[in-house]
């Protein structure tokens, strides 16, 4: 297993050369510059924890509290002519050099880590703590990534929901080994609390606080959500049953033909309606929790109305985003009852007749109440959606995306996109099977 | 009005002179063989508050405690031969006389309304309560009573819960007139009390209490649902505004052609089901609460399911009875979520994943609990009905009448069935409407 994971002898030896060339290059241009700049390799590279055929480098710029990150950003831009300008909390510099993908991070050099300028500060701290402690655990540290790949559950991006390397590593330092973290995990339930240092001021908020050794306030697993928690402590549980080389590699399946994709509409008999639209020109951690927002609007709004979905999910695909509803019941009866005010408020009752003058049945009284039953507006889910999606609150971006135009795509219409992704994405959704179907069976 | 509702002089005479005679030969019969009897004329044909062309009369054979009701039971079914036996708490004798159907009640003469043997000896002291006050306020118990048979609110049975004849007198004797009446019931909120001599004991637990002048720990109005008497407070505050004849004299709707029952369920597009099966054989104060517990059992059943009701109702005609459920929504995808246990629960786990082994998509995780897509075993509400229907708690008579017989008319099928009561049900469940369409419109 680790022979397919673990860095081979001579990709380790050019990571180091690259890494240390680009280093002196880099502290030789800040010298050139009069810039006082202490240049860092952290992440995975630094640690001896990245996995075969990952070529990131994390490269940190740190400057004294009172320079400037701008002045760092500005020699950073001089590194590579292949290079991108990035965002997160303050801008960096991504780079393509000898092979590998580079992020140029401007950071400033606190003396300590409870006394941050910005998020990215905390980073030489970690990388200490983690490069005092993890020497003769880097191969426990690739097994439990790759497992965490292979299982789905590895990222911190929002997107992902998942476990970040800096967590994987804590929980070898936690538990010793990878075997152990497996089997500790294999019992896990939410409201677990992790301390290595037995210093944590962390309110117990999520699902799991892993103590930030470096900043004890700090939770290290806040961007992990209970579902892919749970999902890494089934696969354990079942990887402990039944262990399998499986695990470590997952298959993302093949794109849908239309064939297929017909035949899971038939079977399962649900209505597919996919809201899509122009992708928003913003990263994933942005563009994620405003598809979710507007994914939990539109069901909010389908739901109040009295029609059902089975599932819903989001996807952003080449330039096109999209929100898929999976409809259980996606027409109502025309007719509806409109429940009224109490029969003692006469005012009101008055107001309610004349409002709903075009009655079917009624009025009739029910629980207290004076009851009509009239048409209904929207008999069919993608008519409401229709009428009112544009007036719902989606995220700031998703809501100009959608002002600027959307399609509705109902049933068999979502046969017409034939994007790769878009296909592969439908694959995941219709089988939904975040833990091996075999699991737990005795 | 009054004219309409009020008995003649020749009716009255007519009255008085059937039921004197009746009480005479009555009293003969007893002196006869020995029994110590004493006979009352009692209810509205007592009181002068019964309404032109009801031609009912209440006699009373009271015993003496130590006495048995058997032998006045005994002597009342030689009164004609032309009678019934009848079943309330006690047997007693409906017959036709001269014209007259004569209940003939047997109880027992207590000195006090509070030591009762049964509820039927509360009628004399209720008789004796009203007969020593209604002088001069008989023609308002008659509109009052006219007023509540024309806006639907009249009648104590269980079908109805609606105003009693004695509740009516007692509102007269309490508000004064007909008009007051009616302009404190325009009023009206639920949690009234009313008190004529400020005795009550009564709790409140009813939405109107009424304390029985005679028994201050019973509630007159026990039997009126608060539906029922929202309906007469709304009733009442629309005849104020805009008084006329028409809520005297309700207009039963004609039976409904199968035209016309076509074009309403193409209106309003919901698909009525009908469960009709033989009628227990049971009065209807026993019928009723067994129809309405089948009724909330087969609407519960739906609702677990996923199913939606817009409205529904039971009858009884003929010889059948029958629950009409109107549905909103009834069909489902076949696809259907199945909810595990939570995911830290390992034998609960492998005993849901065994038992949910056809699945569609997953098992995946939500919400912290592992969850399976699988077929939904009733896409259909008639499927599920058909199916579980015998296996639901209905009521004694009614699930013994279900056992040996039912039939599910769906749709178009409720065409079968020609009953005029049934069509005259159809036309008012359609209608619906307990109040005018026109109520309170400025």
């Amino acid at each position: 297993m680790l022979e397919r994971i673990k860095p081979a002898p001579s990709e380790r030896k050019r990571l180091q050369e690259v890494s240390a060339a680009l280093i002196t290059r880099i502290e030789k241009l800040a010298e050139d510059c009069g810039l006082n700049l202490k240049v860092m390799l952290v992440g995975s590279a630094a640690r001896g924890t990245w996995l075969a055929g990952d070529y990131d480098l994390d490269i940190f710029l740190g400057v004294g509290v009172e320079d400037d990150l701008e002045k760092a950003l500005q020699l950073a831009r001089r590194i590579s002519p292949d290079h991108r300008e990035k965002y997160a909390e303050h801008p960096y510099v991504q780079a393509r050099i000898d092979g590998f993908e580079v992020d140029l991070v401007p950071c400033y050099l606190v003396d300590d880590a409870a006394h941050l300028r910005s998020a990215v500060d905390r980073t030489p701290f970690h990388n200490r703590y983690v490069m005092q402690r993890i020497a003769g655990l880097e191969d426990e540290v690739l097994l439990l990534k790759q497992f965490m790949k292979g299982t789905g559950v590895y990222g911190s991006e929002l997107k992902v929901g998942g476990f970040s390397g800096y967590l994987a590593e804590l929980l070898v330092l936690c538990y010793g080994s990878f075997a152990a973290v497996i089997e500790a995990a294999s019992l896990w339930k939410p409201g677990l609390r992790l301390d290595l240092e037995g210093l944590g001021r962390v309110e117990q908020a999520d699902p799991l606080v892993m103590v930030d050794p470096v900043d004890p306030e700090r939770n290290v697993a806040a961007a992990l959500t209970l579902n892919r928690m749970l999902q890494f402590a089934l696969a354990a549980r079942t990887f402990m049953t039944r262990p399998d080389l499986e695990f470590f590699f997952s298959n993302p399946p093949a794109p849908l033909s239309d064939r297929e994709i017909e035949a899971l509409m038939e079977e399962r008999g649900t209505l597919p309606l996919l809201i899509e639209f122009a992708a928003p020109d913003v990263v994933e951690d942005v563009l994620y929790p405003q598809l979710r927002k507007a994914e939990s609007s539109v069901k909010a709004l389908l739901e109040r109305k009295g029609f059902s979905i089975l599932r819903s999910d989001v996807i952003s695909y080449g330039n096109r985003a999209a929100l898929l509803l999976e409809m259980e019941v996606w027409r109502l009866s025309p007719a509806c009852r409109r429940e009224g005010p109490p029969v003692w408020q006469a005012d009101h009752i008055t107001r309610f007749l004349a409002a709903h003058s075009q009655i079917l049945s009624g009025p009739y009284i029910k629980g207290g109440r004076v009851v009509v039953e009239e048409k209904r507006r929207y008999a069919q889910a993608a008519d409401l959606l229709a009428a009112e999606l544009a007036s719902l609150s989606l995220g700031r971006h998703i809501s100009a995306s959608i002002r600027s135009g959307y399609k509705i795509y109902a049933g068999k219409e979502l046969l017409a996109i034939k994007d790769d992704g878009y296909r592969i994405f439908l694959a995941e959704y219709y089988r939904a099977r975040c833990i091996r179907q075999d699991a737990e069976k005795p």
